[in-house]
């Protein structure tokens, strides 16, 4: 049984890092970086997140112990380097991306639950695992992050919730592999909800009182008005 | 006594964390983040310079190991969302970095020390404790990081007097609570010197033939003059 | 032997962090730093690399443990920082900067490959030990790490030859030090020309359209072009 979910797991890691891989390609390729730095950021972004895990756990990061974590961004890399990015590739990157923020967010508290954090810290793993091959990807784009800002749809709440419910079902002794399934199914059904409908969180006050102030400014009467109040 | 010890540093350390933290949280709502993108920024500022001493020291780091250290960037970062920021705050949480940075250059030298570090390193690493958080922070708000430019206050030097003086007092054979303190009392008393009379280290001699190039293209008399030299 | 060797590799280690600290010490004051700033971004050139490295190994990191390797940095840093950089201060450097790139990559292979890891890992690790500081300097500093640009000369395929030619060697059961010598001779040999003939990987296929396109408009006869198709 072990055998046989080692068997079904390991393909579904390689799948997830290359859906992570192809993100990071592509952010490179737009940013006019030559190959290897698509191929640098297409191993940060399919691999950064859980190198970042192992490293916090004391375990040999799996992304330089196994080859296949380190041929399958390459592969990412080498199809975006060399195919044209369209439209179809780059909305099919997203969804795929979306199914590994799922899993990963779950493989991620997993995993640290397995090497004896408590809950918290797991769920902060998790979601680690699941965003921090994108936050590498950015700071090597010379990028704000695009999880980190308000312009951009719900991307760590996902993760969040996917690694709340694994640890939620591991505290409550529920966690199989029919409960890690739905964990990364939820997570995956947020962000593909926050990607078709634009969810966001609120904005924070500060941005709430400039946006005000610059309206308030833009409707008063026979006065000059800035449109920039920061 | 060693229990009393722990009871006082361990809510220390937590202010420490939770100061650092809305000093990240701040910078976060700045830059119009999204709540995760601050309370991600919080806990890179509260615990990023204590995760990476930890990591270089081969420890499990804190930042994952106690809930605590978890939760209280989460609570920064909820205060600094929702409240709008004022310039009491700003300035409350600048004095309350002052401090933290005074501590954690001292405890993270300390902590260095104690598990078998060389005094030069064991320095790097009280200095690393206090100021990386600030680094990762800069470089996740896509900003130079403020602790490295020429037109910011000191605020390395600070750390490094803390660490160094923490270091010199153990080689000399004296570093108990006392000693301790003091040598964070002076990290602190330097920084807070640096932010009301504007210190700075001399620029560099780049720099300072850049500024006098320009300065005589100014005064030139009756010729074009190019305001930059770079 | 074995100590002669060390007696030898000792002072060509730190010969290449002095030059990679050098690099990253330029870059920090071209940006303004302060001191402490030159400082970190030195340390981060030199040992970043190595530090990576270290980690992912489990090691002790040498950057931490050896005395010398806190120091040399700081010897670079005050040079640039003090004396104004020359022509043939930046030329010096980047030849010097070519010879560690090459050294380091081979070094940082065969450790990786002294410790456990397969080739192919060991190679990444080879690489990251030779551009990891790079990549550092570059984040602190807020620019696109050089390594990753288009518009730079090649410099992680020098590595990647040095590391890849070291990992072949080892996996044929020739790797001593005569092999690891024209390993890093190769690599610094590949750099050089790379330098002075200008060479770069192609471009991505989606850069090569635009290129296409911008071309097109600009010889398209009676119509206004644009020059921008981004």
């Amino acid at each position: 049984m072990n055998s046989l979910l080692t068997a079904v797991l390991y393909p579904l890691d390689l799948a997830g890092i290359f859906a992570f891989a192809l993100s990071g390609a592509l952010l490179a390729v737009r940013k006019d970086f030559d190959f290897f730095g698509t191929l640098l950021l297409a191993e940060a972004a399919g691999t950064g997140g859980g190198l970042f895990r192992d490293l916090v756990l004391s375990l040999p990061p799996v992304a330089f112990t196994d080859t296949g974590y380190c041929l399958v961004p390459l592969v990412a890399a080498v199809v975006v380097f060399v195919v044209r990015p369209t439209r179809h590739l780059i909305s099919a990157t997203t969804l795929c991306d979306a199914g590994a923020l799922g899993m990963f967010s779950v493989t991620g508290t997993v995993k640290a639950l397995e090497h004896g954090s408590s809950p918290l810290p797991a769920v902060a793993l998790g979601v680690t695992t699941a965003v921090g091959g994108g936050l590498a990807c950015g700071v090597l784009a010379g990028e704000i992050p695009a999880v980190l800002r308000w312009d951009q749809d719900l991307y760590v709440l996902p993760a969040l919730v996917g690694a709340g419910a694994t640890a939620a079902l591991d505290a409550a002794g529920r966690l199989d592999v029919a409960g890690a399934v739905c964990a990364a199914a939820l997570a995956l059904a947020l962000r593909i909800c926050a990607l078709l409908r634009g969810w966001r969180t609120p904005r924070s006050a500060l941005w709430k009182r400039y946006a005000q102030t610059a309206e308030a400014r833009s409707t008063a009467p026979g006065h000059w008005t800035s449109t920039s109040s920061h």
